[in-house]
C-alpha cells in the first residue's frame, strides 16, 4: 500500500493520476493547505520542503520509503513499476526532457501567473504580463513538440502526467490573453482531449475528493 | 565525444561540471545569451526550448542522442556512466528528490529574484523580496537537509551538482538580506566549501571560458 499526501493542485494530481494508471492500490491522505496543514510536523517528516504531494511507500523492498516532489515520486513509481518510462535509450532521454522541463518551466511559471493573479495583495501588472507571457511561451514549445510527436516523450508517459494537469487548467486563460504567442494552439489541444479522455486521468484529478 | 552548448550560468555549470567528475570527454560550444545565439535555428534543433545546457551525445549505442534540460542532462550522463546515482533503492529515491527540489525550487526561484534585481525595467519591492524570501526558505530547508546528511541525497551525487552552482553565487546575498529565516546556515556554509573545494567543481564552473 501508497499512503499519499495531496490536496487539490495540478502537483498532487500528477500523482494521482500516475497511481490510477499503474494500478497500484493508495490511501489519500488530504493536506488542507488552505488550513496551513502542510505545517503540521507530522508531514514535515514526510516532506521536509512542507510541499504536498509525498508518498510512503510502505512495500517497498527494504521497508518504508518516503517520497517528496512530485517529479520524483513519478520516477519512483514508474521505476517500481516499470511502466511510462522506458528503462533505457533515446526514449528514457526524451521522457526524462521533457518532464524536466515541466518540473522547472510549466509548474513554477504558471505558479507564479496564479500567484500574481489571485494571490498577491497588490496587482502589479509587469508580473502578471511576464508570467502569463511565459506561460504563452511554454505552450508554443509544447505545441511544437506535440507537432512531432503524439505524447511528450514519444509514447504516453509520465512527462505527460507531470504536464497535463497543469495545461489543462491554464491553457484557455492563456490562449485567450496571448493568442499572437499560442495561435490556434492545435497540438496542444488535441494532446489535452486524447489525455483527458483517459479513465485514469478522470479518476486522478478527482484526488482528493473534498 | 560529448557536445555541450552551454553558457556562464549555474545551468551551464551543473553539466560540466558532471562531466568533469565523470571524467567523460567534451566539447564546449559557447552559446552567447547575451547576443540571443540561443534562438540559432541550429540550437533549437537540440534545445527546442531555447535555453542552454543542452548536449549531443555522439557516442550513445543506437546513434547520436541530444538532451536538453540540465536535470535530464544529469540523469542521462549519470545512467550513462553508473556514477553520482545510486542504480536503485532509497540511496537513488532521495537523490531524485533533491534533484527536483532544486529543480522546480531553487532554480526558477533564484532565477526570478535575479530577473527582478537585475534585469526587470522597473524595481518592483514586492516581487524582489517575494524571491529572496523564497530563496531564504529555500536556503533553510537545505541548511536542516544538511544537518542529517553530508551531502543532499546522502552521497555526493548529481543533486548537489545541480544545486551547488545556484547556493554559492546567492548564498551571501540572500543570507544577509533575510538573516532571520537563514540563520547562521552552518550546513549550507560547510556544504559549499566541502562542494567547492572538489578540482572538478572547480574545473566545471570555469565553463566556457569567454
Amino acid at each position: 500500500m501508497i499512503d499519499l499526501y495531496t490536496w487539490t493542485t495540478p502537483n498532487g494530481r500528477k500523482v494521482s493520476i500516475m497511481l490510477e494508471e499503474a494500478g497500484l492500490p493508495y490511501e489519500v491522505h488530504p493536506v488542507n493547505i488552505g488550513k496551513d496543514e502542510q505545517f503540521a510536523p507530522s508531514f514535515l517528516k514526510v516532506s521536509p520542503n512542507n510541499r504536498i504531494p509525498a508518498i510512503v511507500d510502505r512495500d517497498a523492498d527494504a521497508g518504508p520509503v518516503s517520497v517528496f516532489e512530485s517529479g520524483a515520486i513519478l520516477v519512483y513509481l514508474a521505476e517500481k513499476t516499470g511502466k511510462f518510462l522506458a528503462p533505457k535509450g533515446e526514449q528514457r532521454a526524451k521522457t526524462f526532457e521533457w518532464l524536466m522541463w515541466q518540473m522547472g518551466g510549466v509548474g513554477p511559471m504558471l505558479g507564479q501567473a496564479n500567484h500574481f493573479i489571485n494571490t498577491a495583495p497588490e496587482k502589479i501588472p509587469y508580473a502578471i504580463d511576464r508570467y502569463i507571457g511565459e506561460g504563452a511561451r511554454l505552450i508554443k514549445v509544447l505545441d511544437k513538440r506535440l507537432g512531432e510527436a503524439a505524447y511528450m516523450g514519444g509514447d504516453y508517459s509520465i512527462a505527460d502526467m507531470a504536464t497535463y494537469p497543469w495545461i489543462s487548467v491554464a491553457f484557455d486563460l492563456i490562449a485567450q490573453a496571448k493568442p499572437d504567442v499560442v495561435g490556434e494552439g492545435a497540438n496542444v489541444r488535441r494532446w489535452l482531449d486524447a489525455v483527458g479522455a483517459r479513465p485514469a486521468v478522470q479518476r486522478g484529478m478527482d484526488v482528493p475528493k473534498v
